[in-house]
């Protein structure tokens, strides 16, 4: 069995390991103070062209989440999410259990826009008597693999910006959005057009670990207290600096993302070619094809994947990922037997 | 400069490392569902000698302690610890930030008895305009180093399920307590006389884990949950469960920390011949020496450790911690800088 | 003007106030331990038919859902309520803010169904990511004036208790429903077939003032203390009791809230005359009439209301309340001034 | 049996109750924006004389507490109380339930000096592994029955604010406070030397009911959204109102705290005379006089009170406590039993 449920399935990328093992005995101090992290600042700060920026290194995306939005909402405020948004649907209430509402919304492709907010600000009028909207969430890739555009993210960014909102852009994949094809947002943009967001290592090549920045770095004075509060401070923070150190050193993390996308494309071309259609119109590393049922109990015989919703009758869409760690082969394989498939 | 500062300055004991590296590619289901996991987790339950607990695995102690609590105390109750207990002076307001006061009592070293629990109680009387006392929360080995003996573990847990409450044993530095001279606890004592416990691995050889063990498994019924909107639920649990799967496989954890123990023993010697006398009786890695501020002037040329506690014009204790990492040799230095000052 | 805007423009029915200056200059218990509270405790049991019941007076309907709620809920529980429910719409994020997420289904009417819960239920199986449904809160009357049936509530409370789910209803206007021309249910059917609810004092003449019940004894344990912690605990509780002693030592409150519906309908009949329609289905005293915008315009000269939606370039619904204290002579004009427009 | 215990064993003063009655049936708005909260406001600001002033009106002094202060604080900020500060020792954990740690200080009289503030800020310094104070919580009276001069006010509010802390103060028995024979405070200075204040109504004649100042109106911003968050917004809020229009609209409120404080200070002259001691040096409405057990017993006979505290084998104190309420005869009833007793 081979399994495309995921991009955690395997460890980290060994160059890596290689790296916490080359600096594993060097005496550092804790809590984050390590020379690892102050180097990995740097070089994201310089890649996102914001030398102003707050640079934290995180141990995963829930725990991320939580932590920026509960630290930057008052008890009356509220976040607002698409009703595919990760914290809306995938985190056991983690934004709920700070206390804070999330505000959800239909959407069609996992994004938002500026019609999404401003409908949903009119319907939050009564004050007191509902929540405030403070931050609208975002995800790119999102969670069904669709990515934003330079001119979506700007358009939402100004309607943030005209309404009192801050931007949270949750980069669980931003790795994967930021190398499909059809994408044109660049680092540097996410330096510019949202108030904080975060890049996600744990699904691109490491063991564990994020990185959260606050582009403006007066929202992010105190947070340390935040992280350390809710157990996110790791006595050996050099475990995740070392990590993005690595990734960020060179090109590594794109190359990683870019490698994942390019498998998930061959399989996407062969579906298609095949005749099948798609749930979402994804160009990153999380497919959603619409495969007769037939299919998916053939596949399901050599491989692993979420059966993702029933279509109908004889059809329902499953979700294929793939990473850095996939394996060609085994992508060779699955488009053979989805061919060799009648 | 050699730091005692504490006992993670470096990353992980090398065989762990190697762990990591040797399983890396194998595919594993996330979320703490991998083999490794099941292996670690069987392991644990034998050398407890407790077959029906349920054990987790969790990036470190304060994440640690804020999810057992907050998970296991109703809105209204309360966690009874010592003054010097980390869940009362070292974590932020982690509990409280999970909406329970902590009653913090006053000791001598460190340590809780059935008297002051008892005399808690008595105080949290006036129903309902105080909280209620629900668990007792106790360190081994405590903040300042000292260990309980089996006789006081034994009677603070009748006094607790005599009292409706439950016992819950941080053991951040469990290893070093267990390995003690004066010990006569054994792991299968903690699968006995405590409700929930937990052993510390970031401080004892792991990049990072805690491995958190609740005796009746009543008490963890739904705690996955909590672990996820927590943000503790780690896509990629391998990193956690292969480190704890390395450390118990056979005597690893206790060898690191019977060497830790041992380097301590051996400075707190020296500091005794010379006459100095010790702020709390410490019989494990943390010692709390008293010393001349002349002579630590003398010693902080070379060494980093934390200036604990102003004792009087001339005098002052500080904090000197060793781990398995610590380098014989410096040990060495150490004593002859100590001995040879005058 | 005259306001028809809600059921809480005036003070309390007169008996109220003269019992509480009856009773005024007696010496009582504080913290509701008032012997008036004893005996509206026990005219209550008696009237639900469930001796066994344990009953809380609390101040108003967003207090009561809180504490109830977060009392009933542990962490990782979430609640199931209609997305017209007052909890999910009115209350600020009130349950949110107790830490507990808020699953919010579209209803036709209101009112939630066995279909909805199970619908719910089904798509919160991947746990641990997703919360776990612990409670369904349903309103009756509903926020938008229709009723439950007596089967309605068995076939709700029977597929609650099939899926380990509490049954909590919201009485803020019970005895609207409980009075309604096409209700059959009664107050020892509420003590029976479900297992927490509140009867409505503020909106059906007390000054403020909910009577929260506990079918179950044992859920209601401790709940005092929680009561105290959310600052609900009145230092004189006895305005709250003598309050409910007065409305249900007799008949007193269903009178009232029959005299509110009675209003309503007087006005409902005179809008279906004139040929309009309503959004709701509404036999209590809440109504939400269609109306051309050039009625409303006219109406609004003389008399306060809501504007309640847009219905289209013409029409729009408002909400028209009446409550015990409405004056008859108010109803007659409004309906002639509905009569005379054209 | 004639009643010591505390200042809310009857109702409200008599001319409260008649202007409830004068007002009740004249259409108001709900939710705190009827024409007598205006009123009562305007009359507050005029009496603090701090027009800028935000005021709210709430029900109880655990629910005021709990809402300013978890308004005020953000996630890792705590309060400072003293150890008898009521949010410390009589809230069932209220504040800590909001996310809170209540850092306590060992006082004498129950008061707080900027001594306290400096070393407690001390003691907080290792950041980010302790929460980070932010407000300064003390009581005017204190729960002792001592009471703040304008100096020592003005010192600590001038230590607040060069420290960058905001001073509250809990004024649930104020009116006691600002009529005490030694008392040189005025309403005016409340007004200025700290940032957040409460007058009580409660405990000084009003049914229920605290009236919160925000002497900055920045503070205050959004406060109503808490206020309906946490359950404390009444439908009728004309019920606070206008008692505090009626406490307010002359000198009400001081003449009844003023008769309380009277029969206290006769009580006190008769202990003292009998050459007893007391255990705190209260001047306001609140005794606690160390007696001997076999007195203790006789008084009992005919009087509640608290046991507030053993002392010895043969002496308590207990706590007396009068009211506006308070009997004349019952107070010189208790002076003779006292004198007789031998």
């Amino acid at each position: 069995m081979y399994s495309f449920k995921n991009d955690y399935s395997e460890g980290a990328h060994p160059r890596i390991l290689d790296k916490l093992i080359e600096t594993n005995l060097i005496q550092q101090p804790g809590y984050g103070e390590d020379e690892y992290a102050k180097e990995a600042k740097a070089i994201i700060k310089r890649k996102i062209a914001n030398e102003l920026a707050s640079v934290y290194f995180l141990s995963g995306g829930t725990q991320t989440n939580l932590l920026v939005l509960s630290f930057l909402l008052r008890v009356h405020e509220a976040v607002i999410s698409a009703k595919t948004g990760h914290i809306y649907a995938n985190e056991t209430g983690a934004i709920e259990a700070t206390g804070h509402k999330v505000i959800s919304i239909d959407t069609i492709n996992g994004k938002l826009t500026p019609d999404d907010i401003i409908k949903t600000l009119n319907e939050h009028a009564l004050a007191p008597h509902v929540v405030k909207p403070r931050i609208v969430y975002i995800s790119n890739s999102t969670e069904i693999g669709t990515i934003y555009t330079l001119l979506e993210l700007q358009a939402l960014y100004g309607c943030c910006q005209e309404n009192h909102l801050l931007l949270y852009l949750d980069g669980a994949r931003l790795g994967h959005a930021l190398t499909a094809a059809n994408n044109d947002l660049s680092l540097s943009d996410l330096g510019k057009y949202c108030d904080v967001f975060y890049i996600g290592g744990t699904k691109n090549g490491a063991l564990l670990g994020e990185a959260v920045i606050f582009n403006k770095p007066e929202l992010a004075m105190d947070f340390e207290y935040a992280v350390k509060q809710k157990g996110a401070l790791l006595a050996k923070g050099r475990v995740l600096s070392v990590q993005f150190l690595e990734l960020f050193k060179d090109n590594l993390y794109f190359q990683l993302a870019q490698k994942a996308n390019s498998y998930a494309m061959q399989i996407a071309k062969a579906i298609k070619e095949k005749g099948y259609s798609f749930l979402t119109d994804s160009t990153t590393n999380q497919l959603f094809p619409i495969l007769p049922k037939s299919l998916i109990q053939v596949l399901s015989q050599k491989y692993q994947f979420y059966i993702w919703k029933e279509i109908d009758h004889d059809y329902a869409a499953i979700r294929l990922i793939t990473s850095w760690a996939t394996e060609e082969e085994q992508v060779v394989n699955f488009i053979d037997d989805l061919k060799t498939f009648r």
